[in-house]
């Protein structure tokens, strides 16, 4: 038969069996971390009516959107968890409880030029807390707690969550009568940390005829540094001239003070007053995360603020608070800088075993026993020389191998290999399952990444 | 603004808050058991390139299949996780340890009209065991003991593994003169359930032309039945006819061997030699799962032995034995029978804090303590009435709320309400947190499924 030739679509990712351990073990930590802030699991499908994908239209998403027909339907599929939310929300408003705060984990695909770290088929992990009408912000206080959750979780402690509040932009651009340029100007600053404070208020300058003055007074309040305590003491006063710039203040401050209440070190934690996210959607606080070692990633984890969920689908004004952590692209940012874990285990199974007779009923029993004991257990089975179950061991990564032969049956014993350390010994079975289960542990307890 | 209606497409599954965490604890359930087994677990794209998809080309499949285009590259969904593991193993096969034994649990897309149980989009729940070149019987013994680590996992005692050998019939009706027919007539026989065998025998009279003897003679066949040993003896009567038949017969009587060993009870297993399965893909082993008080459900779990996984990209023979739950399928029978168990805690925490002070920073702290305990815990701090914040808790169903006022925090204490029980009392911090650990563990040992 002619045959053809396998391959993977480009952009779409396709693990092998340790790295795709790797891979769950992080989006486990992730998973944990939104549960225990109170975030319920969704699960929409991947295909929606393009009339409901697109209700925003227009843009770079429509271009990058895999649209289709089947049958007389128009069909997309997702490009982000959002508009399927707000699809939701807006569907399923009168059996929900608000403000709802959800999770969800799961691909979305953009049909953009594949590139290194650029996927056409990615994970996002986003959570959203969705008020009726109203939302708190504590709500927003409340996500840095959330994040910080999520990368202590994976086992870093060199990140930082940056935030800032758009009202505060927004506001300072008003007080300085350059509403209309706001947009422009949140872009330019954007680019401080690359291209530096003279650049900036040279394309402020000259490409956006900001008046000298009036950017100088921009950058002198981007370079309002310091602790928190000293920021926001330094932006005390800018209050009283413009209430949208007072209400984010207000708003910031809040967040601020209950940081460390939510179990956040101040270390990890940042008022960054050049941070503006983009530019239509966020209205409020908006967060950004990086990863201090490596600033060269970027932001590992961003979202904010936004007035209105639904709005192309209910009257409802539905605000909300959420963010987005690009778990694919975490991934292999992660895998590229050598930081995941290789001391986790990432074997199929804990144990192994290799029967030594003909007759398996020895070793079946075994493998119920270890499973029974919460161990991942595989018998082999195959008519293979020695050599080559040993192999197999070896490829697998299976940390513990018990050999059961005549003699160790004889014996109610087992000999059990530990193959990190090469050591061999042999055992009785309930020995041999405490001995495995105390090692398995250990190796559990490993963090998914490594904090370098 | 315009507003568009809406709407989720039909044969696409959306759940509800509550309903989700069902289905997550029934996939949690079944992804444990995989795992116990030494499975690993591979997450592929849902995109494939169509001429992958469709190398073996033809049939009702390809109508149903969601394909397309994007740019030059002809796409599709993926209809199943055979397909893809096939691609994958030809593709990473000098990667891969073998057998290689993986689980998945993914969406596939069939365009077929939708209709009740019938989903455009639904999870399948696989494994399978992929050898390499040859593979042991051994591996087809084992999966019982996964189906049964699954159902019974899932809380379920009354429900039937039903085995056959595909060998067996194929080597009765050689010994009978009628393999050209063996097609139709295992079709025929596979009604006999349902139409009884006086119907099955006038089909194979009439239709296929059968002579009256050997209708008698299969029907003899079909007819035989008592504990596996009485099955397994009357087979032995016609061993040495046909080599496939007595193949057949070694594989059966070995699977049987095993069965308890791997911790399957006997009133959870039999052997049916009415089973066929699909015709043209299964050659060994065949395996069906029904629910004994449900048999209309039909089968809920259902697989078998194969001689070469991915002939269509590659000249290795890779043999395997593997096993679908229907899973979107399996959770929509489960909640129409009402074996949903409805005692599962499927709200989106574990416990509430009712703050009832102007200042957060008590009930903050509080709530990273709970956290701390590994309780998923919400702070509700809408500025609403008294009334509605009960209101939020009853209808999120969370089981702990916690009021948390200036006496309270004066004293070092909370308020604690068990929801189920009304009971309300007034604790110190670490009583509280003992009493709602406790409560959370006696709700969280609570199987998925209602045994009925």
């Amino acid at each position: 038969m002619a045959k053809i030739k396998p391959y993977t679509l480009s952009g779409m990712m396709e693990l092998l069996p340790g790295e795709q351990v790797q891979m769950d073990r992080i989006m486990d930590t992730i998973r944990r971390s939104y549960a225990a802030f109170g975030f319920t699991p969704l699960d929409t499908p991947l295909i929606e009516s393009s009339e409901i994908l697109l209700a925003k239209g227009g843009g770079e998403t429509e271009k990058q959107i895999y649209r289709f027909e089947k049958g007389d339907a128009d069909l997309s599929l997702r490009f982000d968890l959002t508009v399927p939310l707000a699809k939701y929300v807006a569907l399923h408003y009168n059996e929900l409880a608000f403000p709802f705060k959800r999770y969800q984990i799961g691909k979305v695909y953009r049909g953009e030029r594949a590139q290194r770290c650029r996927y056409r088929e990615f994970y996002q992990a986003d959570i959203d807390v969705i008020g009726d009408g109203k939302l708190g912000i504590m709500n927003d206080a409340e996500i840095p707690a959330v994040i910080y959750s999520v990368f202590s979780g994976l086992g870093l402690s060199h990140f930082k969550i940056r935030i800032n509040n758009r009202k505060i932009l927004t506001g300072l651009y008003r007080m300085l009568g350059l509403e209309e340029l706001s947009g422009d100007i949140m872009r330019t600053v954007d680019k401080l940390d690359k291209i530096g404070a003279d650049k900036v208020g040279e394309i402020l300058r000259d490409d956006f005829s900001v008046p000298a003055e009036k950017v100088e007074q921009i950058l002198a309040f981007m370079a309002i540094g310091g602790s928190n305590a000293e920021v926001l003491a330094a932006l005390e006063g800018y209050r009283g001239k413009d209430e949208t710039f007072d209400l984010g203040l207000d708003e910031l401050s809040t967040v601020d003070r209950y940081i460390e209440g939510f179990g956040v070190p101040r270390e990890n934690f940042a008022i960054d007053l050049t941070i503006a996210r983009g530019l239509d959607y966020y209205t409020g606080t908006v967060y950004e995360t990086t990863l201090t070692e490596h600033p060269e990633v970027g932001s590992v984890c961003s979202g904010g603020r936004y007035d209105n969920l639904a709005e192309y689908y209910t009257d409802k004004p539905l605000p909300g608070v959420g963010i987005s952590i690009g778990l694919t692209r975490l991934f292999f940012v992660l895998n590229d800088q050598k930081m995941l874990n290789d001391e986790v285990n990432t074997a199929p199974a804990d144990a192994l075993i290799l029967p030594m007779t003909q007759d398996y009923a020895a070793a079946v029993a075994l493998s119920t026993t270890l499973r029974q004991a919460g161990l991942r257990t595989q018998i082999y089975t195959e008519q293979k020389k020695f050599k080559a179950k040993m192999t197999y061991a070896d490829k697998t990564g299976i940390p513990y191998v018990l050999f059961l032969g005549e003699d160790e049956i004889a014996a109610n014993a087992v000999s059990v290999k530990d193959m990190r350390s090469g050591e061999q010994q042999t055992l009785g079975l309930s020995e041999a399952v405490a001995l495995i289960a105390d090692g398995i542990a250990r190796l559990s307890d490993k963090a998914p990444v490594r904090d370098i």
